[in-house]
């Protein structure tokens, strides 16, 4: 028998990196940096594992790490967190949204999403026994319609997910929009859980605003954050949830059933990240917004139309009517072929959707060095 | 509203663990060495940490870790396993059996399980819609009725949940029992999930018989493994799971969705340590076997009647009628009391049964420091 997990592929960041592996191809695919990542947390990690403890570590996560989330949210946000009970370490973001469906969605309850999202959602949502009700975002502007917006909602909503910065298409949530969105949720007295692992990764001066900082919504957000993205780790897989004890309880339940906890070292080695200087923060946006400037020229000028980034590993690019694209190809087709022929994986944006995809758009991930990005940009020239 | 899970309490283990530091008690709760670990395994860690990859690692595992996994089958069941097809990385066992119950189990589906259980087994069965279906396990032989194995097998059988060696049971299931067990699996055409972490665990000349090695369970049965036990590095949590390529397709899936994957440097450190040499296996299980020895030598001579302990971590122990047990006190009450007054933790055996517990059996766990149990075994032989 087919479960509800089975219909689904093989994540496309994946298949898109084995592709490009199988290729040679430069992997501007999967969102990672290419860097060693942060070397003094490195050097943490190392002595913990070396000299400290290397048996479970409480459910809940290190004090340590939990008590550098809270001081963090503070720092950056302003919000004032009780780590005791207010902070849960996970295996990543991934497990963290995991967590929070599987221990707050009951079967029948509706979740709002937007269109473009990520790709584990839907599928966690749908195994949950939720019910995807989806908001859609239209490109260029990735702008949200409040009528749509509103249309989305009913008296079975349980939750909204909120990716933000957005994954793929590099938006920034405007306070505006997520006042809007408060609105909603506030008026249908339902909750938020918010995926903020690029939160640091925003451009141009921008500052993230977390949903939970908005009127209403402290005591109605999960705030999800992760180690892989602040601190260019992606390998580390270690994630926090932020939410009122009442909230954060049914998914700790969930956390410690999927998988208890997670490496030490690894804990204690974020928790000291977490407490770098500003300076850090602000380096590591302004490395990316250069390298996100740097792809976007060259994108631009070999020949793709580059969509605004406002933050993320990603930019996307209009791929209609540009040279070397085939009479009805689509974004999934063209970015094979730009793997296996132009040797340079992008990902398809609609592999993003569950349905109404647009077909013309594809995302290149920057967080790479300069030469590679500089070598997948003399790549797509020689093929357009 | 309450979810599914929300019913649950805090895992018992990490209950008793709280308890334990807020008493400053001997903490024989809680399954875990204290010791530092398979040092060269620690080294090799730190080694990768440095100078490898921390970015994301392949989804399945790093091939490394999968071809050790693969070989170490070879070696100690004579089990061919191809790693490509049948070989996955997971964030520790507990992720192994969360992925393959959410990968395998249909809403509807009934799921055969022994009592006593391994506490996450039901919560994540119930979550993703399975019904348990009970097969008691009665001290102090823990036998298996072949009537009452029969009786809970239906033709909704999806699959049956085994864990061997048993916790708490201290149980190594024997071939004969393993026969009849895959006669009833093969007769109602279902699968096996073997959850074997305390693999290399046995004693008295013993040896572990994956389920998987049985007539006819090869294709069968999804084996997990995990590094935390065998290498004495509990909180590293990597696990792994073995399983014909089309029962390891829909679990990847719920896999990819509960974690994405695994620290890279861990992983490359377990698949050294699953290349150890026999002497280093066997010299765990002597190590342990030892430990055995001493802490039921103990309790007895404290006055407690011990069960006997084939493998694990752990020995279970007979409170009926002992000194300082009070009236109407059930196995709960006794290890609270016994943490908090007489500064050893012990695990009742009760939080093991969902239903038609017994309530005259405590666990300890004997992985410790032989200074650390004579040391209980004092407090106990004061407090009775
Ligand atoms: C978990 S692999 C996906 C990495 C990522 O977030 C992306 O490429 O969008
Ligand atoms: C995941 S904490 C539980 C450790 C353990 O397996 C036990 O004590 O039984």
């Amino acid at each position: 028998g087919n479960t509800v997990l089975s219909g689904y592929g093989t994540t496309i960041f994946e298949a898109m990196s084995r592709l490009a592996g199988e290729h040679n191809a430069i992997n501007l695919g999967q969102g990672f940096p290419d860097d060693r990542g942060a070397e003094d947390v490195l050097q943490v990690a190392a002595r913990a594992l070396l000299e400290g403890n290397n048996q479970y570590p409480p459910m809940m996560g290190l004090p340590a790490l939990r008590q550098a989330v809270a001081a963090h949210a503070a720092r950056f946000y302003g919000l004032s967190v009780d780590w005791e009970r207010e902070v849960m370490v996970t295996s990543g973001a991934t497990e963290a949204l995991a967590a929070c469906l599987f221990g707050l969605i009951e079967p029948g309850d509706e979740v709002v999403l937007f269109q473009p999202l990520y790709d584990s959602y839907v599928p966690i949502i749908r195994r949950a026994g939720g019910i995807p009700r989806f908001v859609p975002l239209r490109p260029p502007g990735w702008t949200v319609d409040p009528a749509e917006l509103a249309a989305a909602f009913s008296p079975r909503t349980k939750l909204v997910v909120l990716n933000n910065p957005l994954n793929p298409a590099a938006k920034v949530w405007s306070s505006a929009e997520l006042n809007l969105l408060a609105q909603q949720i506030v008026a249908h007295d339902c909750l938020a859980v918010c995926d903020e692992v690029y939160e640091h990764l925003v451009f141009d001066g921008r500052r993230h605003v977390p949903l939970m900082a908005l009127p209403g919504m402290r005591e109605r957000t999960l705030r999800i954050g992760s180690a892989g993205k602040t601190f260019s780790l992606t390998g580390w897989k270690v994630g926090y949830v932020t939410a009122a004890p009442a909230l954060l309880q049914p998914v700790a339940k969930a956390h410690q059933y999927l998988t208890f906890t997670t490496p030490p070292n690894l804990q204690a080695a974020v928790a000291y990240g977490l407490a770098k200087d500003d300076a850090y923060f602000g380096l590591l946006a302004a490395a990316l917004e250069a390298k996100r400037d740097r792809l976007s020229a060259g994108l631009a000028s070999a020949g793709l139309t580059v969509l605004p980034s406002e933050g993320t590993y990603f930019v996307v690019a209009d791929i209609s009517g540009v040279r070397g694209l085939r009479e009805g190809e689509d974004d999934a087709a063209f970015c094979r072929r730009l793997t296996t022929e132009a040797g340079v994986a992008a990902i398809p944006v609609s592999a993003f959707y569950e349905e109404g995809a647009p077909k013309h758009l594809i995302r290149f991930c920057f967080s790479k060095q300069d030469a590679i990005l500089d070598g997948a940009v003399m790549r797509l020239k020689d093929f357009f």
